[in-house]
């Protein structure tokens, strides 16, 4: 029986995973921190988990790697990513594949997850798939007539990139106006901040650790600052799920990501927005949106999910 | 050798065209007003077209339909389409299948003439292609992976209907600040009489027959007014692209459409536009932005690629 190892790069953490090929469930599983004063490069702390899962026969038919990007999953290779920043054009999947002499995929985390949630998640059954991850940004992964939608330089489904407001707050990536300036994380902080400033009335503080998760909680409680700053941000959102579905017309959207649990102050708005913005009721005939089953298991699931579609065994 | 008919249904013209099942030339063609005092309806119009091309020997394939929508590619069925009144959730596909026997593919006119161009014009030899006709609105029809993205209602790649502005102008749709409102024909004209009535000088004058072509001419003589409205449509429209650039990542953007017709004074400004939203060099590496090849044909020829994938003989 052969396996298939995977590994998700998180900022946090470290993960891989060993499946017999025909399974969903892992035989090993190792994570570690992603950076640790232990001395070792994160390339062999990453070895280190691997080799811990790797099976006692080596019969193992690829890895696949659900990362962080930009990347370029033709070759594997990591551009930059800001939470490793010793990776910077790194051959993540020329080194793994060096060490331990199998086939390596690697793909955008985003990507991976909303495939896992199409395969084994909340998007079983469903051949159209929208996947959008709300957190540090806002990220996604998209499924058409089954398969993952990669694009000519591997870069497409960067969903958190779209303008929706040209001359908008300024974007993680430097751009003015995403999506993701309004609805991530960073972006909701930062309004409530000026806000602040400009004498907002809130229990919320102008405190360096000011969180989105802070906000979400002043809304449910009833804090007007943090229901607006909520609201904002699901009305933002609305815009760009109603653009998506004028776009790629799926039968399902699935949020993934902590700002995704915010709850009704985040979605309320959200569905409000996107009925008004939707500029034909079709779209919504049959349309679900939910939220992501797999949780902290996205990436390795949908790396699983890769790697039975790159390398069938 | 069996045969393919195809039609494509114009504002102005229906044509019709018989195609050998191996060859890009049509054996015959049709063409008639679309509306005409005949007595007849458009749907018999339309079927005597499809009657003067079939062949002697009866061997159709099938008929595939290029129909400006919106309508369900499923079903064949146009729900309702500005030009054709007559037209209300009309079973095009089930009445042309009726009376001529053979199987009816329907699709949307933006769509084919994407399919066209990816198959016989100026996308032959990419995987990934993104077309844009700009003209008395913005459409689209995106190949991915060589396969025409269609969405699980049909009703996919509505590029046209993204909002670029939330409090942008209204679009033909009802909805607003969608690209279509600031980037096809009306939007251009319905800017340029605001401006005139608000004094701006120009040569342009406040005429009830005051066209795009009319502000593009203005603006290749050097009129202020022309320059200026032209920029301002190149320059949502290169936001649209820089937001689909990171939507699909295609390598290949082809132009079709009146507007596009305009030259510099419209794509000057949408690649300046374009190169400043794209928020990563790599999606402009080896991308062309061209013109389209097939111009009047694009429907009639995505019909024939159309059928070719749906009913291949």
């Amino acid at each position: 029986m052969p396996y298939y190892v995977t590994i998700d790069i998180g900022g946090t953490h470290l993960r891989a995973a060993l499946f017999a090929s025909n399974a969903t469930r892992p035989q090993k599983h190792q994570r570690v921190r992603t950076h640790a004063a232990d001395g070792l490069s994160v390339f062999e702390r990453l070895a280190q988990q691997v080799e811990a899962v790797w099976p006692s026969g080596g019969d193992v038919a690829a890895i696949a790697v659900a990362s962080p990007g930009p990347l370029d999953p033709m070759t594997g290779v990591i551009f930059a990513t800001p939470n490793i920043p010793e990776w910077v054009d790194f051959p993540l999947a020329e080194s793994l594949s060096r060490r331990f002499g199998v086939p390596v995929f690697v793909e955008n985390d985003a990507n991976l997850a909303g495939l896992g949630e199409w395969k084994y998640g909340a998007g079983r059954g469903h051949h159209n798939v929208l996947y959008l991850t709300v957190s540090t940004g806002v990220g996604g992964g998209v499924i058409i007539e089954d398969r993952l939608l990669q694009g000519a330089h591997g870069l497409a489904a960067e969903v958190g990139h779209i303008v929706v407001a040209p001359d908008g707050p300024l974007c993680s990536c430097g751009k003015a106006g995403h999506l993701e300036a309004f609805a991530a994380g960073p972006g909701i902080v930062r309004y409530v901040r000026e806000r602040l400033e400009a004498g907002a009335e809130s229990a919320l503080r102008l405190d360096a650790n000011l969180s989105a998760r802070d906000v979400a909680q002043a809304a449910q409680s009833g804090d007007p600052l943090g229901v607006e700053a909520m609201a904002r941000a699901g009305e933002y959102l609305g815009i760009g799920v109603a653009n998506f579905l004028h776009i790629f017309d799926p039968s399902i959207v699935i949020f993934g990501g902590g700002v995704s649990q915010s709850g009704e102050c985040l979605f309320g708005p959200m569905q409000r927005s996107l009925r008004e913005r939707v500029f034909r009721r079709n779209y919504l005939e049959n349309l679900t949106i939910t939220m992501a089953e797999l949780g902290d298991d996205a990436g390795l699931m949908g790396a699983l999910a890769w790697a039975s579609i790159k390398h069938p065994v």
